[in-house]
Formats: structure tokens, sequence, C-alpha cells
């Protein structure tokens, strides 16, 4: 049974809410010379990593017209729907976000415009592992299809007998990807970030992945790759007061307990009997669940945690920073306002974390150990940078050029502040 | 003399397009130790690394109410008023790009919104060295307090006197900034990171600096704190035609060369008439600089590139992917509308860089070493990050939820599927 920790000090929230650690920094080393290895010898690393890790030996890691083909046959239709409707309001919401760019004239003559700009090449990474994550495949190619990366590329990892699963494919060819590697972990980081032979290189990959998998990405990005988020285990909290149901809070806790023996949910209420009440539902709904064992497990790193009041609570939600947050209470849509750090909110008792897991179009990919504090999940903008531009007339160069002439020289720029003399003196001469 | 270099193969460009590269990971070892015991012992570390690296010792590290007080008085009228000029720029331009958040309905019922929401705690880093820069102070603290970050703390590091630059200061304070530390080096980013007795924890840090800052962001973003991005040796592309003038050419190519000796410009032309007197003009007008010695050592960096047409010109400089990039050609708009990778864009003859460095609005700190492929350079967006939220009615569970249980239940997650299949059960059952 899960203990309700009462009434905890300011000064018990950093541990109440530490998270199971994953130490990468200790992979590093071995990592390394597994990308040094595929920067240097291409395919033929990629093919012997994936005989060591995968257990798999390919002549071509591209997925091939004939598997494109068959993998509709392979997939039920009823499953092939929810793909479609999943898409669509990912799609609905991802194009939502884009913004126009304009020029704004600071002063006159002088014009600025920031451009949203599609990053030409990324790489997607989708996990292999029990089962597959076609969610995680329209999560990330979506919007980088709406976002006009010209150049898509996914890796995933293929089973002993060297076949992806065909709910993945479909899930590609209903986003849009064209490209499909069957690589997975280091190897796969490692031949995108690169290039090989038979796999492009690109300039930014996303995804989430195992330890190893998020050890690669972060030396890669150290390299100069960009990469969305290094991803930690998964987490939630859950925001109730007294007007909250025990059973639905003990459904969303337990789901995303069952993510992995890593996984963490935290409750925060002000609420003695609800807690209770959702201690003794979390008893009986976890043995109908076939992944027992692992959620009992996660339970271990989890929390119910009992506040004076709902205002404490948020705080102490803020403190935590969640890559998700369930919020159900009576005054549900003030307190979203108020949240200042989490991944993705989730709002009132209809909405429980498997809504934007899969289809409600916002995505799934989230920051976690604490990062929500400063990052974002992925969006729509994690699939472009935007580039400013200037353009100064002979009016703004004028209006303008003497107080940079000031700034330059004051900073010791000698040339910099020639540039702009040179160009004044050019005027005066007309 | 510069060499042109004549219409070369595109195997070349690889070579042609090489940075001074910064190896941050050699100091990574002995960077790490520094941040390890600055986070062990907080302010007697950062004194006692003040010490060592900075020849500076200090009781206090805050900028002190007398200081900020006798700061203007130390200031010359036409620098605080060309500092009034720049910073208003950049905040309507910064300005210019809040999004607003509004409501997407992805289905009936299921509604989901992105909100732009600051990053509470920010650290800002300003270089020392020969010069006061108090425009990389505007470019950091004026878009953060747009963003709404409620503590803004900058460091910057001081003179052996334990003094800073009151131009910094007058700036800071223009800019909103409340608190200064007289922190430099990775004593500073370290401090920032882990919080100590006077300095404040913070959750992002920005700004430019030297190797070992750099190499200490990287680290402290490997523990979760995060970066702008990692700065490496600033660089600038030139594109232009037959109607450029030669004489401004050659200052922007030279502004570029005098930040540093590893600093990069690479002018790209199809005109050798041009590109020949270009090359005049940087004899000339070089001889006339106080730093002749550190921007010739930039010129062995630097490159002049001829091509048989402005297309491939323009191709060159998407490979190159620069930091700056000005364009000074017939069809300079559209050139620069077909641009994919770069920082800033300098359009016409009266755009040099100098402009958007101190203050036509635009910011100064942007991707370099090819970064601009993927990353965009600090904007109002780099300040927050962008929480999303669903909320789920009665109606759109009916709606959405059968799709979510197909989904969760062929991804193997039960207690995800149950999650949806209670409530839909509950809504039957009324």
């Amino acid at each position: 049974m899960l203990e309700i920790i009462k009434y905890p000090a300011k000064e018990a929230w950093g541990k109440l809410t530490k998270r199971p650690q994953m130490d990468t920094k200790a992979l590093f080393a071995s990592t390394q010379a597994v990308l040094d290895d595929i920067r240097s010898h291409g395919d033929a690393a990629v093919r012997e990593y994936s005989e060591r890790f995968d257990k798999v030996s390919l002549n071509a890691f591209e997925v091939t017209d004939e598997e494109w083909a068959e993998a509709g046959a392979l997939v039920s239709d009823e499953l092939k729907n929810a793909l479609r409707v999943a898409k669509k309001n990912i799609e609905t919401f991802h194009a939502s976000q884009k913004t126009e760019s304009k020029w704004a004239e600071t002063m006159p003559g002088v014009r600025c415009m920031q451009k949203a700009t599609p990053i030409e090449k990324v790489g997607l990474y989708v996990p292999g592992g029990s089962a597959p994550l076609f969610s995680t495949v329209l999560m990330l190619a979506v919007p980088a299809i709406i976002a006009g990366c010209e150049e898509i590329v996914l890796c995933t990892p293929p089973n002993r007998e060297g076949k992806i699963h065909p709910a993945v494919i479909v899930a590609a060819k209903l986003a849009g990807v064209k490209r499909i590697f069957k690589i997975g972990g280091i190897q796969a980081i490692g031949a995108m970030a690169y290039g090989t032979g038979s796999i492009p290189k690109v300039y930014k990959i996303f995804g989430p992945g195992n330890q190893y998998v998020t050890a690669a990405k972060q030396l890669i990005a150290l390299e100069g790759t960009a990469i969305d988020v290094p991803a930690g285990p998964s987490e939630a909290a859950l925001l109730a007061d007294g007007s909250a149901n025990a059973e639905f809070i003990a459904s969303d806790f337990l789901s995303q307990a069952e993510h992995g023996v890593d996984s963490q949910s935290i409750l925060a209420t002000n609420n003695e009997q609800l807690a209770e009440a959702v201690v003794k539902a979390i008893e009986q709904q976890i043995s109908e669940l076939p992944r027992e064992e692992v959620t009992r497990k996660a339970l271990q790193n989890s929390k119910i945690v009992l506040f004076q009041t709902l205002n404490e609570a948020v705080k102490f939600i803020n403190f935590y920073a969640p890559e998700h947050l369930v919020i159900q209470c009576e005054n549900e849509m003030q307190i979203a306002e108020a949240i200042k750090n989490s991944g993705s909110i989730f709002i009132g008792r209809y909405t429980p974390v498997s809504m934007g897991d899969y289809a409600s179009g916002t995505n799934h990919t989230l920051p976690t150990a604490g990062m929500a504090t400063a990052y974002s999940g992925v969006n729509l903008d994690s699939f472009v940078k935007k580039i400013t531009f200037q353009e100064v007339t002979a009016e703004g160069i004028q209006n303008l050029g003497p107080t940079v002439a000031v700034m330059a020289e004051n900073e010791g720029l000698d040339a910099h502040k020639r540039s702009v003399t040179l160009r004044l003196d050019e005027l005066r001469e007309k």
C-alpha cells in the first residue's frame, strides 16, 4: 500500500520530487567509442553493431518497396482508423502553431523580420522493444512534414528476423515519411549524425530511447548536431481536490507507472479522504493489470502527498516541474493558468494523460527530470529555426549609423565603426 | 594579399568552409573539477577560483547600491543616448515576436492550446576582456524582460580592482536587470547552475564566452540546466555580385575579422572584377585599423571565392550556414528569401553587420560553426518554454476515447487503455 505523506515542510520537497536517475555520463566513454567507429567506418560499423547489440545481420538497412507495400495488409482496419484520427488531430494542433513572419520597422529606414525556416534534414528515432511505438512515429513525423523539412529519415531497430512492425510502417506512410532504416540504438544516432554510405546525415535528431540512445544523442549534440531534448524516465503529477473522482485519479496514476520500472507518479492533494480513496483504488486496479510487476516497481518511486491548501499543492507542482500534469479540481482552468512549470497539462475529469499520449493533438515528446522549468516539449518550432533579416536604407543608416558608431567605438571595435562611417561618408558626398 | 579561389568543385566546399576549431572537449575534465568544487563549496569555491583565474579577491560578489548609483556619472552622455536608441530598437523587434495562445479544437469536445510561459529564473553571462560588452547586456536582458522572466541574474568578470565597467551597469539598468554579480568564467556558470549562498540558481544560462565558459555551459547542460547555444568563433559570409560596392564589402569583411584571431569572413561572388577590387580595398583599409594584427591573423582563416553563377554561390552559402550573411546583389530580396541556413541576414548596401551587432533590433547572439542549419539565434522564444494544455469533455472522450483505447492496446499499455474505458463506462452508466 502506498503511504500518504502528510504536510511535508518546504525543505522536504527536494527529496520528495527526486527522480529515479539515469546516469548517462557513465556510458559516455563506451558510447563515444561506438560513435567514433561509425564515423570512421560507416555502414560496415553500423552492420557490426547491429549484429552485436540487436542480434540481427542485415545486408541492406532500408525498408524495401515490398515491405512498404505489404505493411498495410498486416495491420487491422481498427488500428488503421485510429491512426488516421490521431494523425488528423496532431496535424490540426501542430498546424495551429504556425507563425507568420512580418517586417517590423524599428525606426524609420530600419526594418527587421524573423522567419521560421524548416530544418532541411531531420532524423527521427523510434525505439523498439516489446511493443511497436507507432504513436511516436506520428508525434515526430507529422510536425516535421508540416514544418516543411525536406529530408526526413526514420530509424528504428528491427527484430531478430530483420523486420520492423508493420504498424510503424503504416504510421510512417500516413504521416508522409519516405525513408525508414532498420537500425537501432547508438548506431542509429551515429549513422544519422555523421551519415554513412546508405544513411543520410541530418542536422537534428529527435526521439526517445534507452540510456544508450540518450547518451549518444548527448554526445553528438556536443559535436554540433542538434537534438530535441534528452529523454529521462517518464513522470506525471496529479493535482486533485475533493471534487475529483478517486477511480479516475488512480487509473491515471497507474497508467503513468506502467511505462517502466523507473517511471514516477506523484499525487498532490489538499483532501485526505481523496488521498485514502485513491490508495485503495490503486490497490484494486493494479491487480488487474497485465504489466502489474513493472507497475508495482514504479510505485516505489511514486508518492501521494497531502497539503494544507490547494495553493501550497500548486507551489509544490511548480517546484516539481512535471512532464505531465493532470488537474482535477473545482477551479481547474484557473489553476492551469497558474502553472509555471510543466510539459503538458491535462484539464478535467475526462482528460486522462492517455488522450495526449495518443490523439488529442498535443505532442507526447516532453521534458522530464525537472527540465520543464526551461524546455518545451516537441512542437512545430522544434523542426524550424528562426532566421532574422534586416534591411537598412540610406535614410535608416543616417538615422541609426551614428548610434552604432558610438557603441562600436566604446567596445573598441574600430572596423565595425568604419563599416558604418564609410557608408555615411558616401551618402554625405552624394 | 588574399588569394581568390576560382570555381571550386563541390567536393572542395567542405574544406573551404572549415572553421577554426574550438576543442572544448579537451577542457571537460579540468572544467568539471571546478564545477564540482563550486557545487560542493559554493561561495568559498567561487572566491577561490576568482582569485586564481581573475586575480581578484572579493568579499562580496554583488554590485553594490553605491556602484549602481555612481555608474551613470561615469558614462558619457553620447554613449548613454546610443544605448537608449539601441535598447528601444531591440525592444521593438523582440516584442514583435510575441505569439498569442489560443485554443484549437482538434475534434468536437477536444481542445488544445500552447502557451508561451516565461522561464522563471535565467542567468546572463557577459564576458570581460579588453572592452566592456554592453551590447551583449542589451541583447540578453531586453528579451528576458519582455518574456517576463521573474529572476534575472547577470554575471560578468571584474577587473583586478574588483570593478566592472560602468557602461555594463548602465546598460543593465536601462534594460531592467536588478542583480549583477562580479564573477567570470567557469565559476560564474557553476554558480548560476547550482546556486550558492549569495548567487541564485537559475534554470537557463545565456551568453557568449571563451572556451572555458563554453565548456562549462556544455557540462551543466548535460546535468539539466538549459543553455542558449554553445558559442564558437564568430563568422560572416558575404554574397555579392557586380552591383556591390567593393569598399563596403571590404569593410564588412574586415569588421568580421577584427573580432578575434579565430574569426572567419568568406566572400562568395560571381564577379571576378568585384573580387579583385575587394582584395585591394581590404589591403588599403586594414593598415588603418588599430586591431590590424588580430585582423590579419583572422584573414588567414578567411576566403574569397569566385563562382560561375550567383545561383551556385547561394548553394555554397547554404552549405556554409553562416552566423551572419551580408547580401549585396541586384535581386537581394529574392536571394534572401532563398537562403535556407543562416543566423541573421543583412540585406543591401546600407546594412553592414554592425547594424545588427548593436542596434537594428535583431539579436547578435547567433549560431556559429554551421549550427545555423538547425539552431536559431537568441530570440524571445529563448526565454520562454511552450506548455501545452488539453481539455476533453464528456462528448470529447466519447468521440476520441475509442481511438485512444485501440492505440494503447496495440502498444501493450493496458493501464492507459483502462484510464479511458473507465471513464467511458461511467458515462455509459449515467
